[in-house]
């Protein structure tokens, strides 16, 4: 097993399967479950996640509950790297450090164990999907206030139209699809 | 990088941590997070849940969220085959099939996608703690209302004293860890 493991062009966003009007009318979701559900789909997208990341110099991957765990993981065992989980609030069983962010509608909050890795660390950041980036942002803020140094920010689908990459400009960011 | 990473042996229990009355007063929580941040005790935890797999016929691994999903798509990216999400109500964009099952107090429910595999697709299911067994035998039942045929069971914590492997007699249940 390479640690890139499929050198042939494999076109993900074929994958992808659009749905109408969820979670809300007017929505159009970007559903992933097809492209996990193919062997091959699901390792070059891993391979896209990481593929900038090869041989650089990261202690962890970081990634926000559920989805990004999918990817999260995988690359952290790819980079042979530590993980680290950023969970809603009230999942992480040990003492948190928690961010609170604006929605649309209201806040969310996020939080991570306060020991999930020493200062200095350098972290990768892994999601599924790059919106208004609103919650990625929140996730760095969260990483920084540890002490954590954000080496860049992987995800695999980018809704380009909702200039989630403005909100992250501090950062470097790539995507591997981009609608 | 080969398919088990770590040959050597690595006390995974040391690196589980105890956590005294979450999420209730009286429950002892095994804390997997300190396994998650250490880079060779992630792998050899990936090593432990797929060993007795390797070289078998599996088409799937199929995980419950959030926690499920850390170890399900390292496992999968492993075993080169295609990974299958089981969320909680309402998470699934696309057509689902629903369990409802029994809990202490309450019921809870699973969802998988009705086309997340086809019929006869050989699934080895995931997941961080077998304590009950209650929501693993759910997500069992849900993989084979849809026609999938249920592999192998593989835990990384077993929580002997519940007896969840009792519930899951009809499997092939194997555990990494036991307490």
């Amino acid at each position: 097993m390479q640690l890139v493991a499929d050198k042939q062009q494999i076109d993900l966003a074929s994958y992808i399967r659009a749905i109408q009007d969820w979670p809300r009318p007017g929505i159009l979701f970007r559903d992933i479950t097809p492209l996990l559900a193919d062997s091959k789909a699901f390792r070059a997208a891993v391979d896209a996640l990481i593929r900038d990341y090869l041989g650089q110099s990261i202690d962890y991957v970081a990634a926000i509950e559920a989805r990004g765990f999918i990817f999260g993981s995988a690359a952290a065992d790819r980079l042979k790297v530590g993980f680290v989980p950023i969970r809603k609030t009230g999942k992480l069983p040990y003492k948190t450090q928690r961010i609170t962010y604006q929605l649309e509608y209201g806040t969310d909050s996020l939080e991570v164990h306060v020991d999930a890795f020493n200062k200095g660390a350098r972290i990768l950041l892994i999601d599924d999907l790059l919106a208004t980036g609103g919650t990625m942002a929140a996730a760095c803020r969260l990483v920084e206030g540890l002490g954590g140094k954000v080496v860049g920010i992987s995800f695999l689908v980018e809704l380009t139209e909702l200039k989630g990459r403005d909100r992250l400009a501090r950062y470097k960011v790539t995507s591997a699809i981009q609608y």
